[in-house]
């Protein structure tokens, strides 16, 4: 066990790094039951690296559970007016952000009715992509190892056994192995920034995605640009917002998406897990939901606004990451999404967007959920402005 | 621990009953890590009894623990606009609030600075009093047993015996054994009103507490009448603040104090315990504060504000309750204070005071701090505005 509390320590050292937490700054953490350990550790680093205060919300999927199944139906999409007029002072103060990742209690949903567990996205605010185009905010994801997490990821292994092997999985995805974390970031990020560098030289009206059970074509907006590893703040505080992280993105016309996809990874959506998506676009909107199981939580996210049908992101992932060679899923999206190329519904992050007039045109949205259509079989193609194609990713390989 | 799960639901059930939850309101819970259990299954009862939303805070003793040890001095008065904004609109929404007490993780501040530690009060907030006194939320406070706890309170034993010897007193002095607590405590909160309406009956203008190491005068406002067991909102609601509940209180006048106390139980004062306490009051002043350990942590708190040296409450506990004949020190304000007769430094409640000129002069302060003075050696005169001296308890029994 003193491997996992060094891990631990050297965990929370990352978050802050990620977030770039500043002195004197206001630290606000989303946390859960579970997840203590990690989150008493970040706390003191925080403080040590001078924060005003750490601001810590545990979140407990045991009370959504109760909400869920016996809350009455014109309830649900309550949010408390406290948590929205927090997230705005955040805002305001130019806070730093820190969010723990990984399924939280993945058995506290079991059973409840995916289309009222599609109504309650709390912790998730509807502001949270405007405070993040804002970029007012520093901010880091990092994922959090918990025993019952453990047990989804690997159900054959024995309680303890499962908890270490994830937490190994987690140290070697998140490069604690490195022995300088923060280095060993910096220099994967500059390569994630360098293929993107070539991407943008492409200048692609659109791309292409096909393979098994996928053919789409996602339209770009003239002035997307791809990005990766890094934010800056408006005060100019660099930030990664999501580590680990091993994908270029952009932001898509919303209104040009035509034809399938299917997702090859199953996806933990607000404690449901939806299995074998399939989808079908016509001019931008998802126009049909399909899943092997919980289709209804997806279909019910789906509906919450104008722009929930729509697409937000396009990221690529290519084959030299460290996660999409462990073939594992970790049914958490943080970790899930940087394995394998993906798509986003819902609200698009307007930072890509150099335009003003392309600003505008950025799908926006209460929800944002990304989904993994990405494997070594997906192909990938920009379509020149001409109408030629062009190839991207070929067997997870960059051909540009 | 099958027993412990009926007791776990009972008290729920019972804290439901006490803040009277209403259907379709707001409930607001003050929880800490270590009482999921309760917390989920009163989360539970008050959906069941219609709560629109339950609406809980987990606190966490071990990220105080960190804000005190390594935060700068300059930050610690700090209070996020958020936990006031929230505890505003809980008032301005007519919500119910439920709080868990019982020492939360008592080895985390084993060891801080007490002085430091008396300058973070979270949870508890500067305008708690406040809206005590506006009457718009119907609030309950119950005990929530913890391993952790338990093994303050029964040193000696095994962690196991101990917890489960700390629900069984909380099942008892909760009065959860009697099969339907909820009528126990009407049948108790009679009796008690009923030795409330004597006291008003006699209409005195001063008490006299005397006996080992405590010889003070406690002068009353004209209009101070004593009160016990039941609060009613603006709106008509009833409501049991405290369960357990074993007092008659009152609110003094804080001008006029004289003498000095001697506690008779150790206090546990945000995480810190503090033990001997011995103050000295004149013109209604705490001047001289002493203790046998933690005495900073008090007088850091006395120190807060203008009415923090001053007294909010009086409140006589005779000994037909459930608690002083248990002869145990619980380290918990809510079942100590209920054990043996006590004054609070601090904020007073304004609704015992039934003159409005009164209620102007009721104490005003951000702390409200209960410390016990009573046992059945101390005995209890009511002074008239005569001067003379009748007997009030004697060896902790009714002499009027």
């Amino acid at each position: 066990m003193r491997q996992i509390e060094e891990w631990t320590a050297q965990l929370a050292e990352l978050a802050i790094f990620g977030a770039n937490v500043q002195p004197g700054q206001l630290v606000a953490v989303t946390s859960y039951i579970g997840k203590e350990e990690l989150t008493r550790a970040l706390t003191r680093a925080a403080y040590e690296r001078g924060a005003k205060y750490v601001d810590v919300l545990y979140f407990d999927q045991w009370l959504k559970r109760e909400r869920i199944q016996h809350a009455a139906d014109d309830t649900l999409d309550y949010v408390p007016p406290w948590m929205v007029e927090r997230l705005m002072h955040l805002s305001e103060e130019h806070a730093a952000r820190i969010t723990l990742s990984g399924p939280h209690a993945p058995r506290a949903l079991l059973g409840v009715d995916p289309a009222r567990a599609g109504r309650d996205l709390l912790p998730y605010l509807p502001q949270s992509g405007e405070v993040v185009n804002r970029r007012t905010t520093n901010w880091c994801i990092v994922p959090a190892p918990t025993r019952s997490w453990a047990e989804v990821v690997y159900p054959e292994l024995e309680r303890g056994d499962a908890f270490r092997q994830l937490w190994e999985a987690v140290a070697h995805v998140c490069r604690l192995d490195t022995g300088d974390a923060p280095a060993a970031w910096t220099e994967r990020i500059d390569v994630l920034k360098a293929n993107a560098a070539r991407m943008n030289d492409r200048r692609f009206d659109a791309l292409r995605l096909f393979g098994p059970g996928t053919d789409v074509t996602i339209g770009l907006l003239p002035s997307s640009t791809w990005h990766a590893g890094d934010f800056t703040t408006v005060d100019g505080v660099w930030h990664y917002p999501n580590l680990p992280t091993e994908e270029l993105f952009t932001t898509p016309d919303p209104t040009r998406v035509e034809g399938h996809v299917s997702a090859t990874m199953p996806l933990e959506l607000y404690g449901i897990v939806i299995s074998g998506i399939r989808v079908e676009f016509a001019e931008g909107r998802a126009v049909k939901i399909d899943a092997d199981e919980g289709a209804d939580a997806l279909r019910s996210a789906a509906a919450k606004d104008e722009g929930a049908s729509r697409l937000g992101e396009i990221a690529l992932v290519d084959r030299d990451g460290r996660i999409g060679p462990l073939d594992t899923v970790f049914y958490d999206t943080l970790i899930d999404e940087n394995a394998a190329t993906h798509i986003a519904l819902g609200n698009g992050y307007e930072s890509p967007v150099t335009e003003s007039a392309d600003k505008e045109r950025v799908n926006q949205s209460q929800i944002h959920i990304d989904f993994m259509i990405g494997s070594r079989a997906l192909d990938v193609d920009g379509i020149t402005h001409n109408g030629d194609a062009a190839p991207v990713l070929r067997d997870g390989a960059w051909q540009i």
